[in-house]
């Protein structure tokens, strides 16, 4: 059989384009923090992860242009080989720090970090547990491990206990979950699950991508719980930090050894000077404007509370993101379409990623009148549904 | 069994360091291209992948700070929803134009473009057929794709047919080499591989990480043999293309494919805009200064050449890439720490990455005067070998 036979008789994207209605890869032309261009229109960006709005900042910028005057522009190896900076072993003692824990690993994506932490830790022995929800790195990264994989219920330390019960005695366990959910914005149940995954021996990963500077004064989750974390913590650099990139934290026999054994790590290019600069630049800019993760907070609130009381389907949880619900394909996409031409940037999500919705999330940087443009939009477009739909 | 029992177990590295010996992870204070700074010393760098040198290049920083002014240091988001630029597809279409295919598909890292190259294609219905000296990249790919791996014998076409024709017929069957292999610096026998593919019904990918910018004018491993190239091609941009990140480039249909199915690529953010604008810039350059290339390959050839007429052992093969042999562990971790004393960079490699060797390459902008300050240190190490060894 043709392996290629698949592509050519691909042709969602096509018929979703000859709608009008798809809704991926916008090429932007501007990307400033609160704000995009998009076909030449200044747009309001409610899809981004840059929660703290810095990736315009100058001096996030200057941090960059600077590493790029000092060191060039790409390292052109393997931070094993010939592409370790000392800038790279200084944001892994500062996120260390950040997170009062023994050393970090600095790997060039987040996704790469999860894939090095999971699948450097796990063989074929081994068996992997995943909340249901657990961003696809994770989920990646346990099936490059060759380990077993098992799914639990949702941010369920009930259900997760049962899983472990039945894993082979002699087997590793080790157990995957989210800080916060991408799609929900909900928060694990850190102290529960490691609980459970304690009493049978487990070891637990938070992936803390979307938890980095947004919970427990930007520190995480397990500052949002007030005390001990998990096992070990991965983080990326591409939604707070305002970079790309990601790293491993923890104990330091536990990250020296994935030192030697993640092959994400080994076998893939250093992160260039920039990303390792601008991610630097705005880890200590977090430390030092706390304000920031509030202002974040309290500017999703903003919207969810506005939307909520007039009656437009919101999530309830206490993050930066704030999904809003939607029925069937035609009306998210339709509204997403609509929001976009009033000049609001959401992200139209379907099954199998999740339940129908707009996922949007907010950034310390947006306005009031930028809020309030995006309230006055949600409601007047949910206003006019049954006809939008119909 | 606790999972983390073998980091605690593991102290190779720290056995290593305890000798002075340890080789890897030196945290460089500058990387400029053909010298690098160490511990406050100036050295020859004889172990990157900067083959046209362009890491340093003003044009290059530039652009790259440039970009940065003007879109900021992180899209926040993956190309798939909210992190999508022009820029990226500008890039894409330079890389298309180059390689005379119809599209390519820009990823964040090389490593992720053959995950999602693979990985995106094959299941676990598919067989994965790789080259036994493919980059690891390759290898973790085929293992993420859950399809079933079989290894050749390396750059054999006989042997291929024989592992192709013990497929199931109803089986996809995908083929995966390096263009240039990486440790050797030898080029794949790409006409007769392909043949071989195509009287199976296989499909036959060829990553040109170490191949752009080195085979073919710089144009890769099909026009090095004058002709038609693979069905489809990987590149990254941290080698010759001075920056980080990678690609995918064949037909329409199947890059049109990978961006709705890659989860390397949906999953994770997208190149920064400084990434993207110096791997455009480097093309550019790549495009209208073809002399870089056949520098690169002179100057690896001065070295190959004056090494071999006083006895050194060294690899043959005519590209940047020049391994010297070496017995053992003891005398490759010695000879490396002797160059590096002297100021000469190189990456000793230990089996199972591949035999004993110094693992050097070099780049366009070694000047004559570091070529032969280079040639003068391996001659001296080596005359010095049985008592450095003994």
């Amino acid at each position: 059989m043709d392996i290629f036979a698949k592509c050519v008789d691909f042709t969602d994207a096509k018929d979703l384009m000859a709608t009008g209605l798809y809704p991926y890869f916008l090429p932007l032309t501007g990307n400033d923090g609160s704000t995009a261009r998009y076909e030449d229109r200044e747009i309001v960006m409610c899809g981004s992860n840059n929660y703290l709005g810095l990736t315009a900042d100058p001096r996030v910028k200057n941090a960059a242009q600077e590493a790029i005057a000092d060191l060039g522009t790409s390292n052109t190896g393997s931070r094993f080989l010939n592409g370790n900076l000392e800038l790279h072993e200084r944001l892994e003692r500062s996120l260390a720090d950040f997170y009062g824990r023994e050393e970090a690993l600095v790997f060039s994506t987040g996704y790469q970090a999860n894939l090095g932490a999971v699948a450097g830790l796990a063989g074929r022995h081994d068996v992997v547990l995943l909340d249901k929800l657990v961003h696809a790195s994770a989920i990646d990264a346990a099936m490059l491990s060759g380990a077993r994989i098992k799914f639990f219920q949702h941010n369920d330390p009930e259900a997760l206990d049962r899983r472990l019960a039945a894993c082979p005695p002699d087997a590793g366990k080790l157990v995957v979950v989210d800080g916060v959910y991408s799609m929900e914005g909900d928060i694990c149940a850190l102290p529960l699950l490691r609980d459970v995954c304690r009493a049978h021996g487990a070891r637990l990963v938070v992936d803390d991508a979307h938890a980095l500077g947004v919970l427990g004064d930007g520190r995480g989750t397990a500052a949002h719980f007030g005390g001990e974390g998990a096992d070990l913590v991965t983080v990326t650099f591409s939604k707070s930090l305002a970079s790309i990139g990601g790293a491993v934290i923890g104990d330091s026999a536990v990250v020296q050894y994935l030192r030697h054994h993640a092959r994400s790590l080994i076998f893939s290019a250093s992160p260039s000077p920039s990303n390792a600069a601008s991610a630097l630049m705005a880890l200590e800019i977090l430390k030092s404007e706390p304000w920031r993760v509030r202002q974040a907070l309290s500017n999703a609130r903003y919207v969810r509370d506005a939307l909520a009381a007039r009656g437009v389907p919101v999530g309830s949880s206490d993050t930066p993101i704030v999904p809003v619900f939607t029925e069937g394909r035609t009306e998210t996409f339709t509204l997403w379409r609509s929001l976009l031409d009033r000049g609001v940037y959401t992200n139209p999500i379907i099954p199998p990623a999740a339940s129908y919705r707009l996922r949007t999330s907010f950034m310390a940087t947006h306005t009031t009148e930028q809020l309030d443009f995006v309230i006055e939009a949600f409601l007047a477009e949910f206003a006019n549904l049954p006809a939008a739909v119909s």
